[in-house]
C-alpha cells in the first residue's frame, strides 16, 4: 500500500467508544460526539451506537458530508455567521436539525433576520478557557438569550461550553477541577437563563478529559467530546488513556539512511504528521510522534524528531538507531501527538481488525 | 463566500513566476518549478511558460493530478520505495517521462528489477542540509551510479541536489553561500560520476532563497525552486520577497470577541493556517500569520497569536486591539508562514483579478 496513509485499530476505536459511552450512560447524558477528529460516517456511526444520534460538527464540509451520510441532528460547535446562514438553512428545510453557536447581541442580531424555519441557539459560556464564551455571570448572557428569545427566526436552544484548557492540566487533581467548573459554568448560565423566565432544555459540556472524571454530571444534558475515539500521544501523557488505547496511526516507509547525521527517513512528514507537537509539553523525547513497528509495537526511543513537507526524520532518544532493522522500503506505523490535527487531511482511513489481513477503507471529509 | 478560503492574487503571483523565470533564463538553466507548494494545474501552467514543461512534484496524488491535467514530465523529488513504483510505471506506459530520485544502493537494488520501460533515475546528493543524498565526495555517490547504469529498468539520468536549510540562512551572506555549496555539491558529483565513464545529464538543484541569488549557475542544468509562485511570511523575513508580494492569503471571519482575554476570534485556526511558525524565527510577533483587511493591506500589529483546530485568535502587538473597527461578520486576510503548509489542505483556489470583484476558483489537489 503506498504510503503515507492512516491506519485505523477497529477493535480499539470500538473500545474507546464503548468507554464514553458508559461514561455517558452512568451520568444520565446524552453522548453528542464531536465529529471534528474523525470527520467519518463509519466511525460516527460507531460513536453514536446507543445514543440519540446526534453528533457535533466544525466545519460546512463536515455538516454536508454528515448530511449526505444521513445525520440529522447536529451541532455546528464554531461562533455562527451571516455567510454560512445559507448552507445551514439548506439543510434545515431538508429536515435536518442544526443547532448554532454564539456568544454576543451582535451575532444574534447578525442572523436574527433569517427567514424560514427557526433555527435553534446555543449560547457560548466560557468556562475559564477564555477562547470563546460569556461568563455565566454577566448581564451580556442574559442580553443575548432575550434578543434570542424574541427574534422569530432563532429559537433559544440552550447554553453549551467546552473546556479547552484541560489539555493543559498538570495532572488528574487539575483536570478534576477543570472539569467541576466546566460543569458548573454551564449550570449556573443555565439557571440565570431560567430564572429570567426563559427555557434552557440544552445544557451542553465536554472536552475528552474533562467527561472522563468521574464527577456527578447532575443537570447537564449532553458530552461533546471528540479525540477520545482515537485518542493519541497527548491524551495519554494526560493520562487519560493509554498509549496501547491509540487507535490511529500514520503508516510511513523508510525512503533513506543517513547514518552521518544519524538519523533515517519515511515519508511522512509535516503534512501527513502535522506540525503538532502538544504531547511534547509533557514529554519532549516525543517530537512530532513515537515511532511503532508494522504490528504497531513503539520501538523504545524511536521518534520522528523533525520533518519537512513530506520527509520525516526519524531518531532514536536509547542509543544508536538500529538501521539495519528497518532497511529502505520497510514501513512503520507512527503514533500522532494530536490525532484531529493528523488525521484531518487524508482522504480516508484504512482500517485494521483482528484476525484478518485485509484492510477496509473507510470514508472520511476534509478541507472546509 | 463561506471562510475559511485561500485567495490568490493572480498580479503578484504572475509577477513572482515572471521573476523567476527571467533568473533561470540568465542564468542559462531550465526551471523546473516544485508543485508540491501550489498543488494546482493553472498555476503550473503559469510556472512553466516559457520553459520545457517539467515539473516537480512530492506525492502520487500530484503525480496523478498533474497527468491527468496533462503535464508529461515530472519529477518525483522523494526517495523512491517499491510500493509507489507500479503507481508510477502506469504513468510512463502512458507516454509520461518520471524522474526518480534516490541515494543509496539498496534503494537502487529494490527497484532495479522493475519490467517495463528504464526509469530516469536522479541520485539525490547532500549540499549539506543533511536531510537526504550522498556526499559528492562519497565512494558510494559511485556505486549507486554504476548499480543504476548496469539495471535494464533503469536509467541514470544525473543528479539532483536541495539546500533546504537555506530557509535558515542569517542573513544575505549565508544564503549566498548555501546557494555557492549547492551549486558546487552538484557540479562536483556529475564531474565524478561522468569521471568514472558515466553519462550525467542533467544537473538539478534548488530551493527558493538559492535560486534567488545571482552565481554563476554555468553547468548546472536545471532549478527547481517551489514557493516562490506564492512566497509567505519566511521567504520575507529572509529578505527573498517584499512582504507585499505575497500571493495567497487566508480568507476568515471574525467570529468573536472577547474583550476581557484581548483578543477576537476568526474561524481560521490550526487547520486553516497550519501550525508553521517558521518565520518567527526571524520575527517573534508574526504568530501564526500577520493580519490583513478585506483588501489584503496589513493591520499594524494585528496577528494571529494562538490557535485551536478551527479557531484563530487575533491580538494586537501594537496596543489595544481595535474591536469596534472589526466586528463580528467581518471578513479578513491571514498572510501564512509557510505557504506550502498553509494552502496543502484546501480544495480550491479563489482566484482574485485586478479590477474585478468576481473572483475565480482554480483546482488543487491535497492529501496523497
Amino acid at each position: 500500500m503506498p504510503t503515507p496513509a492512516v491506519i485505523l485499530d477497529r477493535s480499539r476505536l470500538q473500545a474507546n467508544c464503548e468507554r464514553m459511552a458508559q461514561r455517558a450512560a452512568h451520568a444520565g447524558v446524552s453522548l453528542r460526539p464531536h465529529l471534528k477528529t474523525a470527520k467519518s460516517a463509519e466511525v460516527a456511526r460507531i460513536a453514536t451506537a446507543g445514543q440519540t444520534g446526534g453528533i457535533t460538527v466544525s466545519t460546512l464540509a463536515e455538516l454536508a458530508y454528515f448530511f449526505d451520510a444521513g445525520f440529522r441532528d447536529m451541532t455546528y460547535a464554531v461562533g455562527i455567521v451571516p455567510s454560512k446562514l445559507p448552507a445551514i438553512a439548506r439543510f434545515i428545510e431538508q429536515g435536518a436539525r442544526i443547532n448554532v453557536v454564539l456568544d454576543s447581541v451582535r451575532a444574534a442580531d447578525e442572523i436574527a433576520g433569517h427567514a424560514g424555519a427557526p433555527i435553534p441557539v446555543l449560547i457560548e459560556i466560557d468556562c475559564g478557557g477564555h477562547r470563546a464564551g460569556v461568563a455565566p455571570e454577566s448581564s451580556e448572557l442574559i442580553d443575548i438569550a432575550e434578543r434570542i428569545a424574541s427574534a422569530p427566526g432563532l429559537r433559544l436552544e440552550g447554553v453549551l461550553t467546552h473546556a479547552g484548557h484541560s489539555y493543559h492540566a498538570a495532572d488528574a487533581a487539575a483536570r478534576g477541577e477543570i472539569a467541576i467548573a466546566e460543569r458548573d459554568a454551564a449550570l449556573r448560565a443555565a439557571e440565570r437563563i431560567r430564572g429570567a423566565g426563559m427555557s434552557c432544555p440544552t445544557v451542553s459540556i465536554g472536552s475528552t478529559p474533562t467527561a472522563l472524571t468521574d464527577i456527578s454530571l447532575d443537570g447537564v444534558t449532553e458530552i461533546r467530546p471528540g479525540v477520545y475515539v482515537f485518542f493519541d500521544l497527548s491524551q495519554a501523557r494526560l493520562g487519560v488513556c493509554g498509549v496501547d488505547d491509540i487507535a490511529v496511526s500514520v503508516l510511513a516507509t523508510v525512503i533513506g539512511h543517513h547514518r552521518e547525521a544519524g538519523h533515517l527517513l519515511v515519508d511522512a512528514g509535516a503534512l501527513a504528521l502535522s506540525k503538532d507537537i502538544s504531547a511534547n509539553e509533557y514529554d519532549p523525547q516525543v517530537g512530532y510522534g513515537l515511532v511503532c513497528d508494522i504490528d504497531g509495537q513503539p520501538v523504545e526511543g524511536l521518534h520522528v524528531a523533525d520533518v519537512h513537507q513530506e520527509h520525516g526524520f526519524v531518531r532514536s532518544a536509547a542509543g544508536d538507531l538500529p538501521f539495519d532493522r528497518f532497511p529502505v522500503g520497510t514501513q512503520l506505523r507512527i503514533l500522532p501527538n494530536h490525532a484531529c490535527m493528523t488525521v484531518a487531511p487524508y482522504r480516508e482511513y484504512h482500517v485494521l481488525d483482528a484476525g484478518s489481513a485485509r484492510l477496509t477503507k473507510w470514508s472520511k471529509t476534509y478541507g472546509w
